[in-house]
C-alpha cells in the first residue's frame, strides 16, 4: 500500500508494524542461499586450518631420512586427530546441507543457531591441537568432546526448530523421515557422551572410541541397500 | 549502433562516449551476484582467522589436567573476544545480505564503499586480537570499538546511497523499511560510540559495554511477534 | 503415501523402509551443487595456504639490497615447491570440476571418496613444506609424490564409480570418452608412480621428474588442434 | 554418432578423434561458473591473508596506552602496504569478473593465464610482506612491483586472448569496448612499469608512486559522468 511518494514522516504506526513485517519478511526471503554460501566458507576454511597444526620438525637441514621419519612420526597423534575432525566436519557439514535442503525458508531463530553451529566448528581447530598436544589429559579430551557434541546438538535443535509444526519444511515431508532424522541424531549425542566418563578415567580411550564410531558411522551406509543406487 | 564490423581506429569521439557507457553498463550488470561471492569468502575467512589468535597453550606434554585447566582458563579474554567478533562478523554480514537483496543494480561508489567495509572486516582479527592481548589499555579498546563501528557506519551509507531516491534500489521498495533501516542503524551507531568515553575512562567496561549491547541486539528479535513465523 | 498427519508412532516396518529411502534420496539430490561449492572453497583455501610456507627472511631493517637478494635467493626451493603444488592443485580441481560436470547425481560412495580427496588437497602445504624443507631426503620425496598421486588416483576411483554400468551419469554419454578419461589417469598415475624409486637413489631428482612431467603436462595441450577453438 | 551401446575397444580412429573433441568440449562447458567460484575464494583468501603479516606488538600485559600506541605507530609501513594491496587485489578481481563476465565461453589458454593470474594473486600477501619489512631496499620494492603488474598484465593478455577475432566473446561484442578496455590496461601497465626506475634510486618513493597512482585510479571514475547512475 505504502507507495515511495508517501512521506516516511507521515507513517501512521499501522504502517510501522506493516514496515516491520515487510523487512522481516525481506530479512527470510534470501536467507537461504547466502546462508548456504557462508556455511560452506567457514566450513571449508575450519577444514583447511585443521591441517596447521601439523607443523614440519624443526631439525638441521642435512638430517638423514632415517632422523626424519623419526620425527615425521612422532607426529601421529596431530595426523589422527587431524583425520578424525576433518571427518567429521565432513559429516556435520553433509547433514548440514541436508537440513538446509529441507527448508522452505530460514527465520530468526534458524539463523542465530547456525551462527552457533559456526561458531563451533571454527572452534574444532583449537579443541583438536589442544588434544594433539595433550593426549593424556582429561580436560583436553573433555573439550574436544564437547566441542564436537556441540555440533549434531546444534543440527538437531535445528531440524526440530525447523519441522515442529512443519515451521520452516513444508507440509508434505514425509513425518517419518523427520523422526528417522531426530532419532538418529539422540543416538549420535548419545554415544558421543559416553566418551566423557571415559574421558574421566583415560583420556586416550576416550579418542579411541570417537575414532571407531566415526569409522562405524562411515563404513555402515556401505552396507545399506538403499544406497547402492541399484534402482 | 558501432557493430563488430566497425575499425576501432575509425571510432568517432561520439562512438567512444557510447563505448564508455557500454563499459560501465557491463562493470555494474554482473556485480551483484560475484560481489556476493567475494563478500561471503572474505566474512567467512575472517570470521575463521578470529580462532588463530587462540592458540593452545604452550605447557610440556606430561602437564596434568589441573594445570592445563589453570593455563586455558586465562585465554578466557581471548576466547570472550573471539566469541563478540564472531557474532559481530555475523550480525554485520546478515545486513550485508538484506542490502544487497534489496538492490537490482551495483554502482561504483557502492562497489568502493563494500571494499571499505571488506577491508574493516578482515581488520577485526587485527583489533580483536589488540583488545584481548591489551585489555586495559584505552587505545586497543578505542581502536576495537572504531574498526567495530566501521562496519555498521559502512552498511548505513551502502544503504544510504542505493535508497536515495530509489538510485540502486526498486521503486516498489516501502518506504517504511528504507527509515526503519537507517533509524535502527542511527541507533546502533550511536550506541556503539558510546563506549568510546567509557574506554577513556574504562577500557574494560567499553568491551562489556559492546558485549551487553552484542546480546541484547541478539536476544531482542525473540520476544518480536513478528520473528515468530505464527503467521 | 505416508503423509504429514500420519502419527510417526505408528509408522509400519514397510513405511519405515519407505522412510529410509526417502531420506537416502533426499541426501543425495542436492549433493552436487554444495559438493562443488564446499571443494572449490577447499581448494582455494589449500592453494593460497601454499604460499604461507614462504616466510620474508629475518634480517636487519638496514639490510641492504644484495643481502636481501642473498637471502630470497635461498628461498627457490620453497618457491619452486609453491608453484608446482599450486599448478598440481589447480590440475586436480580441473579434473575435479569435470568429473562433477559429468555426473547427474553423487552417491555415498562417491561423497566419502570426494572428502578423501579434499583431506589429500589440505595435505599437500605440509608435504610440500616437507620437501622443500629437506629436499635431500628421500622420505620428504616419497610423502610429497604419495600426496600428489592420491589426488589422481581419488579422481580416477570416483570417475571409475561414476561411470561403471553409467552409475552416477547419463547413459547418453560417449564410451570413448569414458575410456579416454581413464587411460589418460592411469598413464599419469604410473608416471608418477616412477618417481618413487628415483626418490629412493636422488630425491632431489625425484622432484625434477615430477616438474618435468607437470610442464609437459600443461604444454602439450596446446599443440592439440581440438583446443585451439578454430571453429 | 559414438552411442553408449558401441563397446569401447572397438572404437574406430575417427571415432578416437570424436571422442577427443567431446571430451574437450565437455572441458570447456562448465567452465566458467565453477573457474568463477574458485577464483573469487582464492580472491578473498588471499584479501584476507594480507592482515595476517599485521601481528599484535609485543609488549608486557601492563603496557600503558602511550607505549601501546607508538609501538601500533610503529606499524604504519604493513598498515599502509596492506590497505594499498587490499585495494590492488579488489580491483584486479573487479577487472577479472568483467572479462568472464563478457566471456560466452574458456579455453586452455584462457584457463592456464587464470591459474597463473591466481598465482600472482596467492603471491601478493608474501611481496607485500617483504616490502613493509625492508621499505628501504630497492630489491624489495622491484618484486612488490613485479607482482603487481603480473595482475593487470595477466588480466590484459587474457582479454586479448578472448577477443581476438571474437574467440571467446559474443561477434555482438562493441569494439569500441574492446579497445577502450586494452588501451586503458596498457596505460595502467606503464605508469606501474614507471615504478621500476624509481625503485632503483628510492624504493620508497616508488610505493608512493604506487599508493598515488592507486587513489588516482579509484578516485576519478567519481568524476565520471557515466558512473554517476543519472539515467
Amino acid at each position: 500500500m505504502a507507495s515511495h511518494e508517501t512521506n516516511a514522516a507521515g507513517l501512521t504506526q499501522a504502517a510501522n508494524a506493516a514496515a516491520k513485517i515487510s523487512i522481516f519478511k525481506l530479512l527470510e526471503a534470501p536467507s537461504k542461499a547466502r546462508l548456504e554460501t557462508l556455511s560452506d566458507g567457514i566450513f571449508a576454511v575450519a577444514m583447511t586450518l585443521l591441517v596447521l597444526d601439523i607443523k614440519v620438525p624443526h631439525l638441521p637441514s642435512h638430517t638423514t631420512s632415517a632422523q626424519l621419519f623419526a620425527a615425521l612420526f612422532e607426529l601421529w597423534p596431530k595426523v589422527g586427530a587431524f583425520i578424525i575432525s576433518f571427518f567429521f566436519l565432513a559429516k556435520t557439514w553433509d547433514v548440514h546441507r541436508l537440513i538446509l535442503h529441507s527448508l522452505e525458508r530460514v527465520d530468526y531463530t534458524f539463523s542465530v543457531a547456525n551462527v552457533l553451529l559456526l561458531l563451533f566448528a571454527c572452534g574444532l581447530p583449537f579443541s583438536t591441537s589442544l588434544v594433539a598436544e595433550f593426549p593424556h589429559t582429561g580436560i583436553a579430551a573433555g573439550i574436544y568432546l564437547g566441542n564436537m557434541i556441540a555440533l549434531p546438538s546444534l543440527n538437531y535443535l535445528m531440524w526440530h526448530h525447523a519441522t515442529r509444526g512443519c515451521r520452516l519444511v513444508s507440509k508434505d515431508i514425509n513425518p517419518a523421515v523427520v523422526e528417522w532424522f531426530s532419532k538418529n541424531h539422540r543416538l549420535v549425542i548419545a554415544v558421543y557422551s559416553v566418551g566423557f566418563p571415559i574421558a574421566y578415567f583415560n583420556s586416550e580411550l576416550s579418542v579411541l572410541w570417537i575414532l571407531i564410531f566415526q569409522i562405524v558411522m562411515h563404513v555402515l551406509p556401505f552396507f545399506s541397500k538403499d544406497l547402492t543406487g541399484s534402482s
